[in-house]
């Protein structure tokens, strides 16, 4: 223990989240704090559920960040929709889909996985498969955007697959919300689950929900009481339902909603459809400059989210070094494969602010400095100007 | 929904929690967001765990922030130590022994109630009785610095009956932690939760643990897994655990984990034990004045807790009338009753560095003069000068 105060060093984020935050949001949230049941507080989360809805792109009356991290998030999408002896297909394509099994099953529900390889979107095929030989299901689960992939699922087709069995759905928005399109009433989601690390670029800890009219029906109908008291959206929603008469749940996590908040009024100044384009942007930009250095990407191209790109690690390369000299000599966090794809990708964010002309150049400047140390195979001079050319040949 | 930066009035905040938040801790928390996994960070970690060790007087291993607020502090207490079918004994005088209940019942166990009433401290005579009748009972939980009333109970009375037929406690220390004596390891304590915006006087959000060898040992023992994914110690351990190779469970909430290392280097700078007495002290001055005014205490003196003082509202006197005029005029937050006592007392908070001369002279005199303007039947021109005396008197 050094009784020292702590002073970060500066980084530059392009892992998996947290992404870079905004000096705006830092400043939000060093606001003074205040009551979490004072009149202006209060009439901040009214406005802030305006903001959650305009991102989510939803009317859904039932929409607020619950107080804890995404993880939080998806457990309570499954501990209020899950009941004991559920049937609950879960369509598992990297390591999110694997962590909703576990909450099934910690839910007592029955888990059915739906496998598609690491880096592959989920297989509507293979839904409807899982969807006919079990008609008793009630649920169906899945991941968006997979942030230990990359891939992105088709939300609006594996949604209408379900609701043609009469299953709910339970969408994992962790790193697609604001980052890549999301459209929770277009699509029929009737749960969804983000983070505010992502592509919010918000400081972590928060996780925004959305409840549709489905859902809802769903909760008041349940049989048996809800496992968690800090999740229960019965609980919670008397102290984020609106209206004059609020009671007391818990003490909300106040200065990091006023950073969401101001998150969120980024995001609207910008227009969402505006920052989808700008990742997708900056996405070809890193594409053409990786590419030109000689690496490849983990998912088919027209499954590959913009905001999370894993590139498969050239042979004979040292993993942990190469990531390690980014961190120390040039302040650059990539992130490294989770499970079954550690030593064998990189993850390079490029999620919220940290989807920036800047964050791309400069990273593929270090990242080719460090792999030429490394001796890797790959081509010199050509992928930070290959970065340029798209750069410039936008009309933004 | 209005899409403007949210800018929060300054508040003086004397309720029940949030405390008053040091510049120093609203500067921390808005230092640069690094990685959860970043080798900075992890040092801060590690240092963070050895002032969360201070602070609970713990050497236990397993001490750590849970990353959601004080209730999810709670959740894990229970969630990790009740099994379903165990029998726990929950003794309840106020609120937050309420919500130790629903605890118990959503794990699937069998709560039973020592009841005592609200304002009083929990009754070592009644807890041995029920510990008699119970001889199955395998865990005692109670509160030791109650929210709801201000009443503090006697921990390591408690825990010894408890002790004596073989159960393990969980105590509730959400309001005692850094205000009032709180020894862990010299009254055993097995498992306790506390929360940070209290007398920490850190921001709401997190909610610091810790747990003994025999809590360890019963968590090792299970037979049923852990229902909560997000809150199973033997999964958040593999991240707070310590040594070089941590994996990954969720993403921590980085920036709210500066502010409170920061509120932790404060605590230590000042020593713990001189912090008990600046609590005990402003008390004492506090107290004073608000008998001097001519109001009374609803716990008696000796179960008083100094950080969170009910006094009961005088006959005729507008509860919501005071609170909002205090608000509104003065920018003071006091607090109202809850359950039970709601428009019966006041909860006005010495907390963290909302103890301090200033916070009690200003809240004696802004209370003084909305209490005359409401006709209350109170001494005039007296409280002030009362707690002044108590002030000046002490030699510290």
């Amino acid at each position: 223990m050094t009784s020292r105060s702590f002073h970060p060093p500066l980084r530059t984020l392009m892992g998996p989240g947290p992404s870079d935050v905004h000096p705006r949001v830092l400043a939000a949230l060093a606001r003074p704090t205040i009551g979490h049941l004072d009149p202006e507080f209060v009439a901040m989360m009214d406005d802030m559920k305006g903001l959650l809805q305009y991102a989510f792109r939803t009317r859904n009356e039932l929409t607020l960040p619950v107080s804890a991290p995404g993880s939080a998030g998806m457990e309570t999408c499954f501990v209020n929709l899950v009941e004991p002896g559920d049937k609950v297909i879960v369509c598992q394509n990297g390591v999110f889909g694997g962590r909703m099994k576990e909450n099934v099953e910690r839910c007592g529900g029955i888990p059915v996985l739906v496998q598609d390889d690491w880096g592959m979107p989920v297989d509507p095929n293979k839904l409807e498969e899982a969807l006919t030989a079990h008609p008793d299901a009630r649920l169906v689960a899945f991941v968006h955007a997979e942030t230990s992939t990359g891939a992105c699922s088709d939300v609006a087709t594996l949604t209408r697959l379900a609701h043609a069995k009469d299953c709910l759905v339970i969408v994992d928005a962790v790193t697609s919300l604001g980052g890549s399109p999301l459209e929770v009433d277009g699509w029929e989601v009737d749960a969804v689950y983000a983070g505010s690390q992502k592509c919010l670029s918000c400081i972590p800890g928060l996780s925004p929900v959305s409840f549709g009219p489905r859902a809802l029906e769903a909760i008041k109908r349940r049989k048996t009481r809800c496992q968690s008291w800090f999740l229960d959206l019965s609980l919670v929603m008397s102290y984020w339902g609106g209206g004059t008469k609020r009671s007391y749940h818990h003490t909300a996590p106040i200065n990091a909603l006023y950073a969401l908040h101001e998150a969120l009024v980024m995001l609207r100044e910008e227009g969402i459809e505006n920052a989808w384009r700008r990742h997708r942007h900056l996405h070809e930009a890193l594409k053409a400059g990786l590419e030109a250095l000689g690496l490849s990407f983990l998912v088919p191209e027209p499954a590959r989210l913009p905001q999370l790109n894993a590139v498969t690690i050239p042979e004979g390369v040292d993993d942990a070094a190469v990531r390690a000299a980014l961190l120390e000599r040039y302040g650059l966090e990539i992130g490294a494969g989770l499970g079954a794809l550690a030593g064998k990708v990189w993850r390079i964010g490029l999620m919220g602010q940290s989807a920036s002309p800047r964050n791309v150049l400069f990273c593929l400047a270090a990242l080719e400095a460090v792999l030429a140390e490394q001796k890797a195979p790959i081509a010199r001079g050509v992928a930070v100007e290959a970065a340029q050319r798209v750069l410039a040949a936008s009309d933004r």
